[in-house]
């Protein structure tokens, strides 16, 4: 059994409030990442692929292929995109970052099977000082 | 002559865009930095001061202090804000990179001054990929 | 299952060495890392603590509240202070990045129960080529 | 339980491809990687061990002693070598991250055993956008 | 005058050494990096340009047009390329980071012309601890 | 003319403070820097040399060299000491990073003449925050 992490980056506006909790609450709740004008991040997404070294080509598997699952399915939806606004597979949920390594995991999960792997963790880090993982349950 | 830098840091939501264009002029000059529903960015920036060394402390000037100017002059202003619309300094500029660097070298200037210092550059990483610097003239 | 971890830093001087040890034995056995003097380091603690997303906020912890227990616990504790002699949880033990992972988690824990989440790791690094970690067991 | 992880690099030539394959068939499968003319990375190797902590020194491991295993027999086979020509344990087999994860810790692991603790991973990192891991099993 | 840096990323092969040269005077002189068997590098390159902030778009130059001209120009000669080999610009040179710089310059110069900046600096980073800047004189 | 640049590495212990000022002045003017247990950093230092390239070698200087004279003469006296006790060319000096970084320009200057370049630059990074550098006058 063999870990291969692929990193890809995106840049995204988000805003973390309840549109049932009045300005007030959401700033009490989620401090200046509610405010209502949007701010933004430069996210890494880390993805982790696990499964056994293809004796053919020394791969677990093939990078290209894995950056472009990765690009299309995650990067393409995320990129200079609003989190709350434009983004599917995060509608009605809190634009928090746990909840997007869940989503991301859940877009990811079925391509990343077809490619004769199995996904092990999305890491998606917000700043320096902040990071996320999910294992899948 | 000795040269100190900080560095702070700001998130925010920003886009790129001219109010005189139409959306599809907006994109084929901008691409998807147009994005009408903003995008966002983790900026860096490094503030570089230079002048004598004080014989009594040992210091060009006192980094709390300089810290604490950038923090009130621009974190304060920039921080989870949307530079478009937040950002007094910015207001009525493109929301560029470039222009970033020169409004926060207009606003830090006189500050440094009252420090006993000169401001020697202004930079500002939007990406690990690009930055700006501002000398001054 | 979600994991959150947070960094925080400090700056402190530290020595390896055994007071029931020659200098020679000492420098024998922990090198320059025991003289005399003192040296010392940036340190970097990653903390992750582990739990469920809370469905109110979409996180598993307030991250401000997560960094104010740390800091309060532990970065007030060492930023610009000496291991060996100022650091109550470090008396009489080896001032080693090993011993410091386990006192930091035994700080921790208590007060990241408390927060409604588990600590999974502690994890200090004490140089770009050098780090620790601490699972709790 | 401690674990410790230990930086060393190494910057190396290496090229994907299979004698029994066309060139073009290489081309297609490992792309550009397959360059009859050899390419390079600066690669990072970060070897975790586990164990428990010596109560006499306060380490897992002495770290001095760990750089030295390492860099006797891993960095000194690899530094500016050619992966495919000139490291013995890699003969035979594809220069691939996955092989060569897998090779040193097959190299390592009798060494970290007689200092007296356990390999737990080898993680190779081939540029800022890929790295493998290699827990043993 | 502004100042716009934008990093690129190639990994190459190469070797320095003279044909001139015995190979006990090659490794006399340059080290392993005479090597043979090549070794190789993941290069990071930094061109700055400078220049005024276009009032219509805010911008000293469209960055998404520079990393267009870097990458034709630069990156596609270079990438997984042997320096000493296959590089029509650094024929005939030494295929040291100085010569490189040099030689980077000198294709860039003319397209950074065309897109209406001049080209300040060419920084080439070998490893975390080598790098080289030229200015163009 | 080209620029190189080699970055070394120290660790050391060191404290703000005249010995003229009691202790609540130390505080006032130093804050904790001025700690009387000493606390320490992992310094960076990077060490920019100038010159014309030598058409013999392609190189400005020898990297090894350049390596053995920083070494030599900067970290075998700075490494693992305490600043303010043990190093004799910052004897008598507030232990600053500006008095540090034209301290080793004083010591370097003569050894990089007399590698056939020029000094140009001694850049001292205390924290990921801070970093000062000098430029000889």
């Amino acid at each position: 059994m063999i870990y291969i992490t692929r990193r890809e980056r995106f840049n995204a506006a988000h805003r973390l409030f309840r549109e049932d909790f009045s300005d007030e609450k959401n700033l009490e709740i989620f401090g200046k990442c509610s405010n209502p004008n949007w701010h933004g991040h430069n996210y890494e997404l880390f993805v982790t692929v696990k499964g056994e070294i293809n004796k053919q080509t020394g791969f677990l598997v093939n990078l290209k292929r894995l950056s472009k699952i990765i690009r299309e399915n995650i990067i393409l939806k995320l990129d200079h995109k609003n989190i709350n606004l434009e983004v599917e597979f995060m509608k009605d949920k809190l634009a928090s970052t746990e909840n997007l390594a869940v989503g991301i995991w859940q877009e990811l999960e079925p391509h990343i099977k077809a490619l004769g792997a199995d996904l092990h963790c999305v890491k998606v880090t917000e700043s320096e000082n902040n990071f996320v993982e999910y294992f899948g349950d």
